[in-house]
C-alpha cells in the first residue's frame, strides 16, 4: 500500500534565482543584521513595514530547493511518492515576453528532478499564464512530453480576471483535451482590510487559516457560476486544502442560486450542473484540513475514492527545534485515521490508492 | 416537542420608517418606473447603478414589517416559537446621538410585537453600538426588564473596529454578566473586488453564499485571536449559519495558530483555550447551512446539544409564484430529518428542545 502526498511544494534552482534577482513581492532577500538567514517574501503586501511581525516572510532554507530534503522528509513520514508543484506565486508576476521561456525551464528542471528518483517523484507542472494564450496551450501540449508530468498547478487569478474568465476557454479546452489535471492553490487571500487594524498581532494565522482557503473557495463558486463545468464536462479539478471550505458551503452556495431573482430571470437556475453533481464527477480534494470534523465533510462532498493525502511541505514546520516528525502532517494521518477507523480500505485509498489510479502512477 | 427558530428577522415599524427617510445605504425607496413596489437596498454598495442585476436590492412587502404575517410562516412550516431579531444593518450606521433613543424604541416595539402572541414569540435585542459605551452598557441592563428579551443580536463591525477590539470589553463584560446570548450575525461581506469583474452577472449569490458566510467566520477567529474567550469565560455566543464555516476551517485555524513564529515567540500558542473548547463551551450554532453534509459538520464542531433550528425568514422566499413551503425552510429541516435519521432525540433537541433549554423559553 503506497503513500502519496499530492500537495508538496518545491523551489527549483532557476526558480529561486528568479525570486534572488527581485526587489519586490514575491522575492528573496537578506536582512543586513542577518546576513546568512535568506528570507522568502511572498504574499501579497507581506513586506509593509507596518507589519513587523510579518514583513520579514519566513525562513528559506534548503528544505524549498533541495530535492534531496524533500525525499528525506518523506522517509521520515513513510511517503512513498510525492507529486511535487512549485510554491505560489509561480510565474503570475512575470512579464508577458519572460512567462514562455521560464515555464519551459522550471518544467524541464522539475521533470529531471523527479528522475533522479525513479518511481518516487512526479510533478504537476507550471503555465506561463502571462504569456499569449497560444504559448499556454503549446506548453500544455509540451508537458505531454515530459515524462514525469501528471497535471498542472494553478492560482485563482488565471490571466488576471479570475478563473470564470471566457479568455481561458482555450486554456481549459486544452487541459481537458490532454486529460491534465488542475490542482487549484491559493496565493492571493482577501484583500487585508479584512483583518481589522489588529492584524499584525496575529503573525500570518488570518491570511494562511482564512485568505487561503476563502480564496479557493470564492474561486471554484465562481468558476461554477459561469458554467465552466458546462462548457469543460471532462474538466478535472484537484482542490488544495480540502477544497479551500467549498464542501461545507455546497448548500448554501446552491441554495442562494436556486433563490436568486437575477439568474432566474435569465434561466440560469436550471439547465446547469450543481455542484454537488461536479464534486462527485470533476472535483478531487486533498486531505489537508487538520481535522476529523473538516475530513468527513471532504468525504460525504466528494467521496473517500475522489480524496488525496497530501502535506504541504515545505510549509508548516515544527515549530520546536528537538521536533523530528512534523505535527502538520501527523494531524493530517491522525484526521484520516480517525475518520475512518472501521474501514481500513478507504484510509488506504485515500494515502495512496486514489492517487495511483488518478494521476496513473508507476 | 416545540420546534423553535432562533434566525428569523422582523423589521419593526419604527425601523421601517427609519430605513425610509433615508436616501443612503441601508433605505428603503421605491423607482419612478413601479411606485408600487418598495425595494430593500441594505448591502454595501448594493445600489451601485454599475450593478443594474442587484442594484435596486430586494422586494419589500410585509413579511418583513407585519408580525401576523411572521405568525403564517410559522403556522405553514409547524414552527411553534420563534425568537425574533431586527435584521442587518441593525442600528450600525446611525450617529452616535441617535443610536440610544433608537435602540429603546425598537427594542420596546419588538417585546411588544412578542406579547400580542404570548408564548410564541421571543427575541433578540439591539444594541445602540454607535452611541458612547455606558449607552450601550445600560441597554444591555434594560434589555432585562424587557419579558420576551434573550439576549442580543451583533453584528461584526463591533465600535467600527471589529469584535477583537478591546473597547468592546465593558460590553463583553455586562452581556456576561446579564448572561446574554449574542446571536453573532454577518453584514457586511468581503470587499467586492474579491468576487472579481463579472460578479453582477451572478445576481446576489456571491456576497450571500460566500461574503456573509465568510465575514462569521473570520469575526470568530478574530475574537479567538484576541483572546475574548480567555477573558470573559462565560461569553455565550450563538453563530449565524452554522458558524459561516468556522466548524470545516477549525483544524486549519487551530493548526496555523501552533505554527505561527510570531504568536510562538510572544508565548501566545500556549495557555490560551483552543478553538475545540470553545466551540463546545461558548459556542451555539444554527442549523442555518442547507446540506446534511454541513449539518452534521456542525454537530461535529459543537455537538447536537448545541445546534439550533432556524429558517432565515423573510429572507430566501420560493421564486415560483405557485410555491407554498418555502424550499429554503424544507431544505434545512431536510438536512436535519437526514443527518439524525437514526436518532429522533437528537433531532428533536435541534428542533426545538436546545432552544427551549438554552434560551429559557417557557
Amino acid at each position: 500500500m503506497p503513500v502519496v502526498d499530492v500537495h508538496t511544494h518545491i523551489y527549483p534552482p532557476t526558480y529561486v534565482e528568479l525570486l534572488r534577482s527581485r526587489k519586490t513581492v514575491p522575492y528573496v532577500r537578506t536582512f543586513p543584521d542577518a546576513p546568512d538567514s535568506s528570507r522568502l517574501i511572498i504574499l501579497p503586501g507581506e513586506d509593509d513595514p507596518a507589519t513587523p511581525s510579518t514583513s520579514r516572510g519566513r525562513p528559506i532554507g534548503p528544505e524549498y530547493y533541495d530535492i534531496a530534503q524533500k525525499i528525506a522528509f518523506m522517509d521520515l513520514h513513510k511517503i512513498d511518492k510525492s507529486v511535487i508543484s512549485l510554491a505560489n506565486p509561480w510565474l503570475d508576476f512575470l512579464p508577458s515576453e519572460e512567462a514562455g521561456e521560464a515555464a519551459r525551464r522550471i518544467n524541464d528542471d522539475v521533470d529531471e528532478l523527479c528522475a533522479k528518483y525513479p518511481g518516487r517523484l512526479y510533478a504537476f507542472g507550471t503555465l506561463p499564464l502571462s504569456a499569449p494564450v497560444e504559448i499556454v496551450v503549446k506548453e500544455i501540449e509540451r508537458l505531454k512530453t515530459l515524462k514525469h508530468m501528471r497535471g498542472v498547478i494553478l492560482g485563482t487569478s488565471g490571466l488576471g480576471n479570475g478563473l470564470d474568465d471566457a479568455a481561458l476557454d482555450p486554456i481549459y479546452a486544452a487541459l481537458e483535451k490532454h486529460q491534465h489535471l488542475i490542482f487549484l492553490h491559493p496565493h492571493y487571500g482577501l484583500p487585508a482590510s479584512v483583518y481589522g487594524p489588529r492584524a499584525s498581532e496575529y503573525g500570518h494565522v488570518l491570511p494562511l487559516a482564512m485568505g487561503f482557503p476563502l480564496e479557493t473557495t470564492i474561486a471554484v463558486s465562481r468558476m461554477l457560476l459561469s458554467g465552466v463545468w458546462d462548457r469543460f464536462t471532462k474538466l478535472n479539478v484537484l482542490l488544495a486544502h480540502s477544497g479551500g471550505t467549498l464542501p461545507f458551503l455546497a448548500g448554501r452556495l446552491e441554495s442562494c442560486i436556486m433563490h436568486d431573482g437575477h439568474l432566474k430571470k435569465h434561466g440560469k437556475t436550471e439547465n446547469r450542473r450543481d455542484l454537488w453533481d461536479i464534486l462527485k464527477t470533476n472535483i478531487y480534494l486533498d486531505a489537508v484540513v487538520y481535522s476529523e470534523l473538516g475530513l468527513k465533510a471532504a468525504v460525504n462532498a466528494s467521496g473517500a475514492d475522489r480524496l488525496l493525502f497530501g502535506t504541504d511541505h515545505p510549509f508548516f514546520p515544527p515549530l520546536e527545534e528537538e521536533a523530528k516528525e512534523w505535527h502538520s502532517v501527523t494531524t493530517n494521518y491522525g484526521a484520516i485515521s480517525a475518520a475512518f477507523k472501521n474501514d481500513d480500505a478507504a484510509a488506504q485509498d485515500v494515502l495512496g490508492n486514489n492517487a495511483v489510479r488518478i494521476l496513473k502512477l508507476d
